[in-house]
């Protein structure tokens, strides 16, 4: 049964320009049925937390822009629950934001922290896995981060470096983090994949709201005292008003470098689950089922001849035919049209301009 | 001065179906401005007879399907003037009832033949060309047909073969044929071009209205027996209703077939205006001006990087990237999207199927 003290945190401010044309300012990709399933990656995100707690614990942090995309997409989220920030100020202000909203409505609350923008092909492992977590961290202040099991070595992920002589007393498959590395270079990626304890950073974390909380007040003073002033309005009537004044005053830093990476005691749950940041048209195309050449097609009447390795994707193309290509992008949307190699596909968001 | 004397006839029944998507049944590519130029190529076609003859002698046979297309496009054609085919009966029953339909409004007409939907470059040389077979009709029971000097072993064209050794008395530039052959292969080809001799069918022809309507009575008597029998009725409210029931009882055969090949006494004038009869992405790309890298873009916003010798033709799409493609056919409209190599065009008509 859901706990009541359960809450999820989505994360969706992002704008998804690495995705051009699917993706664009006014509908970033975790709006978008990205793999063509018929739910957003947004709706998906909420989809695999059924059952771990109440519509009412969904909280939705966006922008203004989106917030209307939002209660569309996940009608049963209450529309209180949908914070707007006025500005994108990276993931820290982000989660400090929702960390004291959801304590001053349960103080007691024990939440997971989530990106919008991400796949999970085993939701079933998936659900073990954060309802484990959510035991360890209902039963001790500890920060937990998932780390996902790397298959290659990918220069576009951060890393977690665990401590596996050890497991914790509480929970077997919960290990003491050594430390976390940025993205590095091709040679590092492979002498992390050679050893078996460097995990990739999901983005992935759970914790109760105290500890975050207390961690934000201890390394994060400034942003920590921005939100604390506003404890006395939070769910009244002037909140964005003071949130669109002080959130901006906010210094712009990810939750990674303001927290993680100070906090001594912090844990990470290594896990296989089928996990893809989507960051990437390739990455996509590596996790939409391809036909007999290699071929990931998304869209409506797609026909391909003597195509191979291709990632096709169109939204309100009626009718596409795709001739003699090997391993390029094709996309549509809305009267734009991309045709890419994928190996060339970090000049998106220059093509894009 | 326009002589009144001078009448156009157009045929734009065709439906273009190696163009596609550009070209669709329900539009055509003469009715599209395929080069990008503010005009569509039927609309180019009736341009360049400019100041030959007056608007009321231009002819247009079409079908009931695109009858409403002509008359948007060309509002100076008089409505009477637009000639629906109740089907499609290739060229020689198009020529015989509209020259049967001229030759009961002006027994002296003066008649220019020419298909809707090809290109020429050099208008002034055009006009002059065919001035000079106007007149040469005018005085003459001839029969001329006109023949591009070809500057490559095409095997997608007809051949006149002209007899050189001596030309008319009375147009210096205008000789007998010898022969019509059709599309040669290769080798055929080639040994054409290695000759001087040899001239590309363009299917425009020139006669005056008694000369075609006697070659029809000698030659096809069947059709001529048609088009005769409704005298009474060109003009009249019947009209049409009798077309319908008559016209499809002709034989589906063309002009070249039907007549050109039978009749003895009959001319070619040996021309170059830069003719193009815009089969083939490939021939669009050729009248089209190239970037430095050889690549045609018709279309809005527009760009390649790293792209070579491809053909780009958009038409409701907003913004178009090309990256890393070299001989290519990219072609959009109306939702439907074409990437096919310049190379393999040829099945197209399959891909649309």
């Amino acid at each position: 049964m859901a706990d009541k003290n359960n809450h999820v945190v989505i994360m969706a401010g992002g704008i998804g320009s690495r995705f051009w044309p699917m993706s664009t300012p006014e509908c970033p990709k975790q709006f978008i049925d990205v793999l063509g399933c018929g739910r957003t990656l947004l709706q998906l995100t909420a989809d695999r937390f059924a059952g771990l707690c109440p519509a009412e614990n969904i909280w939705v942090v966006t922008s203004e822009a989106y917030a209307g995309l939002v209660r569309e997409q996940l009608p049963d989220v209450p529309e209180r629950n949908i914070l707007k920030e006025p500005c994108r100020r990276n993931t820290a202000p982000c989660i400090a934001y929702v960390s004291w909203k959801i304590k001053s409505v349960n103080p007691k609350a024990n939440v997971v922290v989530t990106p919008s923008d991400h796949v999970v092909m085993n939701v079933k492992e998936f659900q073990r896995v954060i309802a484990s977590c959510m035991k360890f961290t209902n039963e001790t202040d500890a920060i937990v981060t998932l780390g996902m099991k790397p298959n290659r070595p990918e220069t576009g992920y951060g890393y977690i470096q665990a401590d596996l002589s050890v497991s914790s007393a509480r929970n077997k498959e919960i290990y003491r983090v050594d430390s976390f590395r940025e993205k590095p270079d091709l040679a590092t990626a492979e002498k992390y994949i050679s050893k078996n304890n460097y995990f990739w950073n999901a983005g992935i974390f759970v914790w109760n709201v105290s500890t975050i909380v207390n961690a934000f007040r201890v390394y994060q003073p400034g942003i920590a005292r921005i939100f604390e002033g506003l404890i006395p309005h939070y769910g009244k009537e002037e909140e964005q008003e003071l949130i669109n004044r002080e959130f901006p005053l906010c210094e712009n830093i990810s939750v990674d470098y303001a927290i993680m990476e100070k906090v001594e005691e912090i844990f990470v749950f290594p896990a296989a689950f089928g996990w893809s940041d989507l960051g990437t048209w390739g990455s996509l195309q590596e996790h939409t089922p391809q036909d007999a050449y290699g071929n990931a097609c998304i869209g409506e009447h797609i026909s391909v001849y003597d195509t191979h390795n291709c990632m096709i994707h169109t939204t309100q193309a009626r009718k596409v035919v795709v001739q003699g290509l090997d391993g390029y992008i094709v996309a549509e949307k809305d009267g734009t049209l991309l045709i890419c190699k994928l190996s060339e596909e970090q000049r998106i968001k220059q093509f894009s301009e």
